[in-house]
């Protein structure tokens, strides 16, 4: 049975168990608004085919109290490898269907040739399989390759890629070809947010943001259980949210963007000028900044500043319950975390202060999740 | 029948058939990820109790090739009163169930104290009932009132209206009281943003911003078919971006929001500054800037740049189909025009360019007609 023959009703049922883990068929009816009559029907094959299983012991239901049984997905009913691409390195994750790691594995890149990129990935796919696959079944059902920079979900295709200075790499097809598995492709931070959405700081909130900080600076929206796409594949981009009020000049060719002052380099490049050396590096202006040089610190206060004014932005305009804050960027975090919650609290309109602001680091791994998570929605035809 | 004890999907078929008038029962399938199965079932009793109707002849349906009929929603099953509140005017309109106005009128206000305004409110709708009932029956269903500021639409209080200074004015029972009808209040702009997405340029969009420009300036975000609401009440502050790069103080009180620089006020409050007559009106500024005075067209460039910023922020973040700008500034839009679409062309990142903007000019009974648009979809309780 192919799941994305199934109803569309078939990938809602589904999403849900997935989301909130097991629910009796009453719980999944008022989450989904279908009614028992049809989730009979769309459970009935789902079950058949061991997708989902009931659970043994019944529950009392709150709202009837009736026992009832709890359905839920089969987690060891299909595997996926994701991976996240990084400008040096691949982290890998193979996982089950509710995106649990079974195994993990890194390997670095030689270079950032579309080619040597492709076949790494294969090879890394190969040595997760290899390693879980001794004792189980080693099957994978999908791989979810996630990227930063603007990536085509729907057609598999990274359109542009910075730090891998990649344009138009049809990225998906290539990966299918070299391991004879279906693979998706997506933005690492939409993926990322994904996996935030089912099994992380996200589950249970009716919307909330993730902002990712480091080399580059993005966000995923998840807005009513969906993370937000954006009608010409653009969405959270807020490094380049026009409050830097600098003359800097981003990567994109534009000035004010809020990566222009808060990113990693660009933290590093005003550190230079700040304490007139050159050769400073990050963990070098890091340090700096720790043993009170105030030239430094004040670049850490004013990407701060800059980083305050992108999240108010963010809760002026979608008002998320939480904003959760991560990336290699965290690391230095307590440098610039008073000034972004003094300058959010300043610029946050009325009740859009209350969003909660958490920061939460996240390795690679858990980006490389993301991946699986996403291969595993694309298990359906995306719900309209 | 009450439809508020309708199961969900009824709503989401219901809504289905608002948004994208006739319908076959598979397009709403198709549409809603409902089975044939629950179509029927949810069906049945709205057909039975004339909330829905089969049209008469029957069309060919593109997938199947057989003859199908078209369901759509009877219009005049339920009738509505919407009612926008301005500082010193009621506009009301009198709509059938799909929002198409059957009566309007206007009622200027003595004063803002709340009890005059409750009474005013219940006096036009009493006009409009009897404009309209004389021909047919004249109850009506539900009342929507909207107004500008923090409303809770959950509890029909509006929390805080700048423009009339209220706060805490628990105003859906206040109008209920006063005219025993049922009342849901919400915030004007996203009250529009329902009509727009039902009725206006949003229909069939995946995404798009509705942005007024006026005394106040705020924006409505449509995501997925759903008005974004904001998890803590706050959504669509545009005005309140923190891009407008002035010392200027809004009128929330802080410095650098867009309205700052790009409200009705605050172009006229500049444009005395540049011309140094402090009795200058916004009128005699468009007037100025039309004939040519550098100064004053400065004034609107200036607004007309920081617009832009804004909209680029909201397509970098939300990445619209579609920005639709209306409110009483586009009367002189023709004035920063171009600086607007200039600088949104500077900062859009990427493909988030591509986001159409259309200037649609909308009178206060649209706006209205989102109050109407908004009790009508109170019938059933919200769809989570």
């Amino acid at each position: 049975m192919s799941l994305a023959d199934q109803p569309p009703a078939a990938a809602l049922v589904f999403q849900t168990l997935l989301a909130h883990g097991p629910l009796t068929r009453a719980e999944v009816g008022r989450r989904t608004g279908l009614t028992a009559g049809a989730i009979t029907k769309v459970a009935t094959p789902l079950l058949a085919d061991g997708w989902i299983t009931e659970l043994g012991r019944p529950v009392v239901e709150r709202a009837s109290g009736r026992p009832a049984t709890l359905i839920a997905v089969r987690a060891e009913r299909a595997r996926f490898v994701g991976v996240k691409v990084t400008g040096d390195e691949l982290i890998g994750v193979l996982a089950d269907l509710t995106a649990q790691p079974l195994a993990t594995a890194r390997a670095p890149l030689g270079s950032r040739d579309v080619g040597t990129v492709v076949l790494a990935i294969a090879r890394l796919v190969t040595r997760l399989r290899e390693e879980a696959g001794a004792a189980q079944d080693g099957a994978v059902h999908s791989i979810g390759v996630t990227i930063s920079g603007d990536v085509d979900g729907q057609t598999g295709t990274v359109s542009y890629s910075p730090f891998l200075d990649w344009r138009r790499v049809p990225l998906a097809h290539l990966v299918e070809t070299a391991t004879g598995t279906p693979t998706v492709v997506e933005n690492d931070v939409r993926a990322l947010t994904v996996a935030e959405q089912w099994f992380g700081a996200g589950v249970g909130l009716s919307s909330f943001a993730l902002v990712t900080v480091g080399a580059g600076i993005g966000a995923g929206l998840s807005i009513g259980g969906r993370v937000v796409s954006g009608a010409h594949g653009v969405s959270g981009e807020i490094g380049h949210l026009p409050v830097g009020g600098t003359d800097r000049t981003c990567t994109c060719g534009n000035t004010g963007c809020v990566e222009a002052v808060a990113s990693t380099h660009a933290i590093t490049e005003q550190a230079r000028q700040a304490t007139g050396d050159p050769e400073l590096t990050m963990a070098e202006a890091v340090r700096r900044a720790h043993d009170g040089d105030a030239a430094v610190r004040a670049v850490f206060s004013r990407a701060g500043h800059v980083m305050g004014l992108a999240l108010a932005a963010v809760a002026n305009l979608i008002g998320p319950e939480r904003i959760i804050i991560s990336g290699e960027g965290v690391a230095s975090y307590d440098l610039y975390a008073d000034q972004i919650r003094q300058t959010f609290a300043d610029h946050a309109f009325g009740a859009a202060a209350d969003c909660d602001i958490v920061v939460r680091p996240l390795p690679f791994e858990e980006w490389a999740r993301g991946g699986a998570a996403v291969a595993a929605q694309h298990l359906f035809a995306p719900v309209k």
